[in-house]
């Protein structure tokens, strides 16, 4: 197959679509440390988890050995008015580098959302409405969570109640106005709608909100309104185990031509594009059939793995949910006001946290003003316009074709391009004026949060 | 073929696309009528073009014999960065509207564009850097067009000069810095950058601006500027040429399934989407191979076709471009602030014009709100956020397929999904307080822009 010239972009027929997600914890020896109930300290059951997630989703979550789970067919559906992505081979990227790389990118924005998110949104949807519920809630900070999941429980008919980062919802006026047009309600974060929102701003009036603090919120509206489930864009092992669908369509396209990936790189904010794009590459590594190098790369202004420390820690700043064991600057860190909205969590992937520690992967940081630099590089070359966070997976990857350029490797890059920029504009106009901060936490500003951490044995 | 199970998505392959345009002028017996010189009257020369339009563009422009340009292998190279866009078959509109109709739509939405501009536009830049020049000037309504002429500029090294429609500039701020992240400058219009904008200016102060008007300073700063040509999205000859390329990808992806289309719908504004969309269509009817009905569908607020006269008028506010013969609205008909910026233009293409007349196609005109209405319930069923442009011929779509739901027809309808609405949020949030016009001309004002017309034998 070699011989064949491989098009700019590859498009899986429908035939050829993943019918099954994979469970990449399935091939683990070393299991990611399960969730632990925060008042006890013991791992969390089902009937634990059944106030604040839908049961299946809790099956997915706790399940580390099944290999493959069927995806069913409404959401195999719903998948078909957008999917497959694109893998699309970088000619013109890698010409302007002048590399000797083959540069392969997993385009995941082409859809009303604008990321890779709508893959696990439509299916914790799917889940709601099987088990009859009213409807969700959640957290959102760039917005590409909040909009995929407001599309997805349109297209069920769930109610969606959103509470977004309050930074990334002044910064992005009009993401809320899509979510308003798929019928979700949306609320800054920190609110006065919840117990816990009224305690944070008490104790940080002014703030521009995190993550760890929206999740926070949106746990407590589920688990005070009948009817109603909280479900989370990241982190989460059922969340890896959907996205899973972007390394199977990546696999099966390389695999079509006969291409061997050597280097996956993707950026990481709380694991679910990076989890889901190396899941089954990392299981052939795992299983020893082929050898990979998958880089993670994260802001310098939030660097979990880079600078963070593994521990069980709180998912969110209201410590209401179960505590997971990750790398983790502490659950209330927040980060100075970056315009990566979706790289901001304070914690990662319990999974990949797991696989960094057990030293399967490589994880980078990077400045903000670099990862605008390629962003707009990257712009005029192919084309695209990239959300800040994908930048962040494209700044590394032309670092590296640079790289093979210096020593004359051919190798194969694959990185995925998560989402557009078109609601990141603010940002990209900072970054023309010459705005944008590098700020970097201080080692003092990180060891401060890190003794803050729960001690668990 | 017919057994075969059509896919949610066509994608043809790259060996499939076409090679060549299709220039639907060769198969009319009935020819568009020349451009003329506005001081003697006489057909323009392309000598006369020549300080205006690139000398490539003009001898396209001025060809209505020759039915085949071979399409240059650099433009070909750039369209694999995005094309070959999906035909979608609507399964979930059609479920949802409960039709026997089978609805297609041609989606050019997904490049960072954001519309089907970019196929003009790649194509008007490389004749622009193949002649030697230094940049181009033009004007954008919605943002459409200068978006995806920044990029083909960025892509070929070519300054770009945008003069934006002011309500379209203020509407959409985000827009300009899209074109300037791709290196382009941006000026509000009309401005005091030229001397047509001067005028205009005092003569309207606080005019929210037209593609009339922005035209004529785009004009005037390609002509004063050495180097400097003045390209256009729409209206004219060659931009139709260059924008079959959506027609032809429509035929091939339908004619690979055995699928023959009843009905072709697509929204109006100087037609290039829509004589695009058609161009092959109608060759066939030309030629007598096929019959297919047409339908351009205009916004009530800018009725050219369905309440426009067949005159030949100015192209621009400020008088300075050649006269076409067209179904035109006068030259200074300034329509209410309406949110489909692209369908603003108080004329149209001059081939579509000959079509309309001569009986070949229909034309509708669609109000605002039940615009939205239908952008809004396709965003949810379909899950693609549409342009306001977009979003007149889904209105008619939707309508025409309830229609074959009253009468049990089974029609087979395409129509041209030309592109997202994510820099039209405001337009939708509007939309969503109810604070949308529906304003309409009345006779009277449209009668006494009539009047207006220049009296040409």
């Amino acid at each position: 197959m070699s011989a064949q010239k491989i098009p700019y972009k590859i498009y899986l027929d429908e035939k050829e679509l993943p019918t099954a997600w994979y469970n990449l914890r399935a091939d683990m020896k070393s299991k990611p440390a399960p969730l632990l109930n925060p008042a006890t300290h013991a791992p969390m059951s089902a009937e634990e988890l059944a106030p604040v997630f839908c049961e299946e989703l809790i099956r997915q979550e706790l399940d580390d050995t099944t290999p493959y789970f069927e995806i069913p067919e409404e959401i195999r559906s719903f998948y078909k008015m957008y999917r497959p992505s694109p893998l699309v081979r970088a000619y013109c990227l890698e010409e302007k580098l002048g590399t000797p790389a083959e540069i392969y990118y997993k385009f995941e924005g082409n859809n009303t959302s604008g990321s890779h998110k709508l893959n696990s949104a439509i299916a914790q949807a799917y889940y709601a409405k099987k088990q009859g519920l009213t409807g969700v809630t959640t957290e959102t900070g760039a917005g590409q969570w909040g909009t995929a999941l407001s599309m997805a429980c349109s297209y069920f008919g769930l109610d969606c109640k959103v509470f977004m980062v309050k930074c990334s919802y002044e910064q992005k006026p009009f993401r809320r106005e899509v979510m308003r047009t798929y019928g979700a309600s949306v609320t800054p974060s920190p609110s006065t709608e919840t117990e816990v929102g009224k305690k944070i701003l008490a104790e940080h009036p002014g703030t521009s909100g995190s993550l760890g603090c929206a999740i926070s919120e949106a746990v407590e509206k589920a688990v005070t309104n009948p009817g109603y489930r909280y479900v989370l864009g990241s982190v989460l092992n059922q969340v890896l185990l959907h996205q899973s669908v972007i390394g199977l369509e990546t696999k099966a396209a390389l695999d079509k031509y006969g291409v061997k990936a050597d280097l996956i790189i993707g950026c990481a904010g709380g694991g679910s594009n990076l989890g889901g794009l190396i899941s089954p590459f990392m299981g052939e590594k795992l299983r020893g059939e082929a050898d990979y190098r998958f880089i993670a790369v994260e802001p310098a202004s939030c660097p979990s793995f880079t600078r963070g420390v593994y521990a069980y820690d709180y998912c969110d700043t209201g410590m209401v949910c179960p505590l997971a064991k990750m790398y983790t600057l502490g659950s209330d860190f927040i980060p100075s006001a970056n315009h990566a909205g979706g790289l901001r969590y304070h914690g990662m992937s319990s999974t990949l946290s797991k696989l960094y520690d057990d030293g399967l992967m490589e994880a980078v940081s990077v400045r903000q003003t670099e990862v605008f630099e390629a962003a707009e590089y990257f712009a005029r070359v192919e084309g695209i316009l990239p959300a800040p966070e994908s930048a962040h997976a494209i700044r590394v990857a032309i670092d590296e074709a640079l790289r093979c350029k210096e020593t004359g490797e051919k190798k194969t890059i694959v990185f995925g391009l998560t989402g557009t920029g078109y609601f990141d504009m603010v940002a990209y106009e900072k970054f023309h004026n010459g705005e944008m901060s590098d700020y970097i936490p201080t080692d003092e500003e990180l060891a401060h949060y890190a003794a803050r951490l729960p001690k668990i044995d």
